[in-house]
């Protein structure tokens, strides 16, 4: 017997499910003085996020490697029996990765699905795990609020206006040791998402490029689990902001489904909007890794929430993509968590 | 039972193969002129290839989505049979895989793993497979030597010297279905990489920095399933040209082994280097997918190559990296693909 069962068109759940055995995660100075700060494994206290390096990006790499040692010191299990690790961030060729976790010496695929790569990392090491391919297997991303302005926007030392609709990128790195032992957190099922394109072109619009993603994941989970939506206690997108989450919303409304009772976004709960001058919320890859594991993943272990599905989106574009004109599509992966009793 | 059996520290075997059912692969008009000019299926004639576009990030995914959609065509399996993508390429945040596979719109996964691309993909979409996730998957990875010009080294318009040590990026793109059902190559195991690091810094000369990670994944494979490399009829590098592997060999020497009677590259395979100006040979993503679409897969499903060991590799630097002085280190992944009689 084999221990995947396709569900519908894009879903899978698994005969034997792998549980969540630890989150690791570290944040910046200003993620530690928002509404999560006190739950963070490791926060930052340097107001430039350096965390002793000399450059962003190998302060991004520094944040993965911890993250990763952290999540496995928590787990209990060596770090010699993590078989595999599938890991991503937003810059350019991965480096932020590569650089990271080379040292920890673990088989490594490398990913990227821009903002949605801690929910594709999720799901391949839960495949991985439930397959029979690794006992134990890590998952990371990363972003950093230095590295992903020098990528995507603009020299800081500009001092560019950001519009209301632009994002804050998180500076953090979530990190999670995926196993086939029993623990609190079960991870059931997934919904690989598919690119979603309503031709948007506003980079400094993120949210908005990826609503449709989400509520195409959403829906094609309820219909490939064939279960309403109200099975689950909290759907939790990943960093679609005040303004995605809005139009997630009422994209979702027009297809009959109101969700707004059990919809939280962690682009909205990172960060204090009024005090902390984040505009539309929180994003990154590491947003939704680090509410994920110090908010969400603590819920379901204690049974607040019994069934949650954590949906990150990621917005595919690059800055060559976008100087060519090309729309900026989005794609989101579902990933069902359970508490186990 | 699970499908997937330990081997090693490293590597996976598969209680029940999946097996690789087809090949589309498109090349742009340098290499249509190459050694293996007559095999690919689709050749580009057009000095620029712009493949009918009008910038090479738009032909890089117009390629990958041609390449996909002959690989379906030829397995024969009806396009909404196929699952799952795994797909990769080397421009920042992998938008020719975005932009190319969107209008297929299948459920996918984005990689990043340089010029291991190909070999990351045909992991994931084998242990999808074997695992029971899905019956159909596909594995797409591509380069385009404009794209990739414009992303790692200079504006062609400078008309830049390069030196004898630089690669020629392919501008080509492979898809390769793989599927439950029988076909003449079966895909029967992986080793996936880890990250090497010898301190390499030469943007100019991938070749020396990633056949580290070549040699490491090489002598895993032999080490995780037990049995000497002679098993091979060929073990078939991705893209280190002819420095890279030079040093491959000297470095399996040192390691009491000795390839050379089975060891070819598709870097040197792919041009005639004495005729086509190539330098250290040919390189990116599409290298190696290509080469092993047109020329490698051929040989396997006469049964010429009874079992081949294919091992394209990758070296892990962006521009940023390069230019903030980090070294530039490899991974490689190997697939062990054998003739089903």
């Amino acid at each position: 017997m084999r221990n995947g069962i396709a569900k519908g068109k894009q879903s899978l759940g698994f005969a034997e499910a792998p549980y969540l055995l630890s989150a690791g995660t570290i944040v910046g100075q200003k993620e530690s003085q928002g509404p999560l700060g006190k739950l963070f494994d490791e926060r930052g206290q340097d107001k430039n996020n350096l965390f002793g390096k000399t450059t962003w990006e190998e302060a991004e790499s520094e944040m993965q490697k911890r993250a990763c040692l952290r999540a496995v010191e928590k787990s209990g299990i060596p770090k010699d029996k993590i078989r595999y690790l599938f890991g991503g961030d937003l810059l350019r060729q991965g480096t932020a990765t590569a650089m990271g976790i080379e040292s920890l010496q673990i088989p490594m695929f490398g990913l990227f699905g821009a903002c949605s790569t801690s929910g594709e990392a999720l799901a391949l090491a839960s495949m991985t795990v439930a397959g029979g391919y690794a006992d134990y297997a890590l998952a990371v991303t990363s972003s950093h609020f230095g590295s992903a302005e020098k990528e995507f926007r603009f020299p800081l030392g500009y001092a560019s206006q950001r519009p209301l609709s632009a994002q804050w990128t998180v500076t953090g790195s979530g990190a999670f040791v995926i196993g086939c032992e029993k623990s609190k957190v079960r991870l059931s099922g997934v919904t690989v998402g598919k690119i979603v394109d309503y031709g948007l072109k506003d980079s400094q619009n993120m949210g908005g490029c990826m609503a449709p993603a989400a509520c195409d994941t959403i829906l094609t989970n309820r219909k490939d689990f064939g279960q309403d939506l109200e099975a689950y206690d909290q759907i939790v997108t990943g960093d679609l902001g005040y303004i995605g989450s809005t139009i997630l919303l009422e994209l979702l409304k027009k297809n009959g489904v109101d969700i707004e009772d059990r919809h939280m976004d962690c682009g909205k709960t990172i960060f204090d909007q009024q005090t902390q001058d984040t505009h539309a919320g929180g994003s990154g890859c590491g947003c939704a890794a680090v509410t994920l594991g110090s908010y969400v993943v603590p819920k379901i272990c204690k049974g607040e929430w019994k069934k949650v599905l954590f949906v990150p989106t990621g917005a595919l574009m690059s800055t060559v993509s976008f100087n060519e004109g090309e729309s900026i599509p989005g794609i989101a992966h579902g990933i069902v968590l359970e508490h186990a009793g």
